[in-house]
């Protein structure tokens, strides 16, 4: 099967850069002596779960319990979850869990703490958790590595919960501040007679500077397979790289300068991650994405040269990938002009 | 079963407030004999189309041959797609559909009627094409009204295909411009010995001023039925209007003054639609949903008297309800604090 023979819109994943692309950090990686644990929620594909960890993955990170219990079913046997989880019926799917694979989870507070060692009293296998840190991102983590070790002191202390590290989720162009954070937090915690083996950083923006962060034990990066807008014009990768395309095709022109597809944020998603526009037009650098509707994207051809017509067929590399794999259920694998297999995309949706 | 036990995050739609405001729209349509056609991408789901329709709705909008295809599923007669249909395969698909169903579509070019007088070439039912005109918004549509009654003599010069009329989606807030660009195509058609019987305006915004656009025969009001952030403010309803929410956790409180609950971008979406954050805390009216990852949604309480604490379960009136049906699987159909059904969104992900 050709690749023309696809109906738009269609998410289109070239398998050939996906590899390059996992094999280049596992390199990068391998040299550092820095563990890999990819972040599925980019690709929430079986297939690319297991080939990262045939690659040289230490095992995988979900960010939901669903997705997890997706990657369990497909043979994953290590998973980390960094999500404080809250609520017996999570709860209950997590002690599940745990026992089918090695799993890690993470907590920022005592409620979160509290609850887990609740729920894992008088179950056959202990938990491990992690300390979440907020090193600058301003999202989830204790504040303070003093917070930290506090918290590593009250995981430690249960019976059913093993302290087994701390980590963050940096903003980006913060590795300096990240590894302080993380390596004061670290040498308090052996102070205290704790053993932080986990150190675990994540992020695709920062990726290439992963090593500097000497206190980190592991990186979890995600959107590093597929490459996206935001990951180009961080430097990160190449136009090159880019993975993942939304196939659409063009299907009103009504002025000189306007062009519309038939892929809206239903496709390319409303993310911009402080970008103007909403992707880049493969062939057409100097397309501009003005604005989306659910069902369509206006471009504005004002500054191309030559500009695409009513049935032509567009390749847009979104300014997030990871979002665009949870609008579709099924991605189209190719190789080329080649359609290698259409797969459906096992952990999308999966919002609990 | 309660609302207390479904686990989060949720989409709930009350189905009292549904009601109401289906019926709301619906009289005032009635009293200005102004025909109702109700765009389903905003619920997806069979039962509430059929409602519409129950309610006097003439028939209904979808936006892709795969949203009316489940329409059609579910009994639904009478179905308009006010999108030019571009290609074999769907060209193909519409044959089929305009074989069960009263259909018509729209067009803006002639590269569109062409396709479709060729693929409708030989079918035993003719198909109904109106004219699709920009008033404004900037997206599809012929420039001006000669350009509209142009190809409104092409459609009709067609062997398969009958010329229907006129159809727009205007901007917010160009009720006038709307009225004089539909009118001046309505007497130009006329004038040329056509037959524009339907005019058909839409968006929810403007929708109270809908017999203001004169021209108009029918309406496609979308967003109504479940209102959200941006319609309130636009004025069109009340908080107290807003059907659909998004049932969150509080899962961290790393400062005092901010929350991150587990609704992120994956819940939410990143949809703005020009306003500041992300959506309505229910009952923390000062509470700013500042940002979202996708599984993280992150609250700015400095403002809130009462702050919610871990555990606690909140509801958010997203900034767009449309965008939010198209990410669940299902959604919880609630009445006060029972779960009246879950029921899947039988035409999410649809996308072509």
């Amino acid at each position: 099967m050709k690749l023309s023979e696809i109906d738009t819109p269609a998410v289109l994943i070239d398998v050939d850069r996906t590899e390059a692309n996992m094999q280049r950090f596992q390199a990068y990686a391998d040299s550092h002596k820095l563990a890999v644990r990819p972040h599925i929620k980019t690709h929430k594909l079986p297939r690319f779960a297991k080939r990262q960890v045939e690659l040289g993955a230490v095992g995988i990170t979900c960010q939901k319990i669903g997705e997890a219990e997706v990657m369990a079913d497909a043979g994953i046997k290590d998973i980390f979850l960094p999500y404080n989880i809250i609520g017996k019926a999570k709860l209950d799917r997590l002690i599940v869990l745990n026992n089918r694979v090695k799993l890690a989870v993470t907590a920022d507070s005592e409620v979160t703490i509290c609850g887990l060692a609740e729920a894992f009293t008088g179950t056959s296998k202990s938990l491990d958790v992690l300390v979440e840190c907020d090193t600058g991102m301003g999202r989830c983590g204790v504040q303070t590595p003093d917070e930290a070790v506090e918290l590593a002191r009250l995981i430690a202390a249960s019976d059913r919960l093993n302290f087994a590290g701390f980590m963050t989720f940096p903003k980006t162009g913060t590795v300096e501040e990240t590894d302080a954070f993380l390596a004061s937090a670290k040498d308090k915690a052996i102070a205290a007679g704790l053993d932080p083996r986990t150190i675990s950083n994540g992020g695709s923006p920062d990726m290439w500077r992963a090593h500097e962060v000497t206190s980190a034990t592991e990186h979890r990066p995600g959107t590093y397979i597929y490459m996206d807008r935001f990951q180009v014009s961080k430097g990160v990768g190449t136009w090159d790289d880019c993975a993942l395309t939304v196939l659409a095709t063009v299907v009103s022109r009504p002025t000189d300068d306007r062009a519309i597809v038939d892929a809206g944020s239903k496709a390319l998603t409303s993310d911009t991650l402080g970008l103007d526009g909403f992707g880049r037009v493969v062939g057409y650098p100097e397309a501009v994405v003005t604005s989306l509707s659910e069902e369509h994207g206006a471009i504005d051809l004002t500054a191309c040269k030559e500009k695409p017509q009513i049935g032509d067929r567009l390749r847009i590399i979104p300014n997030h990938c990871c979002v665009v794999s949870n609008l579709f259920d099924s991605v189209i694998l190719i190789s080329g002009d080649d359609v290698v297999e259409i797969t459906p995309v096992a952990a999308r949706g999966r919002v609990d």
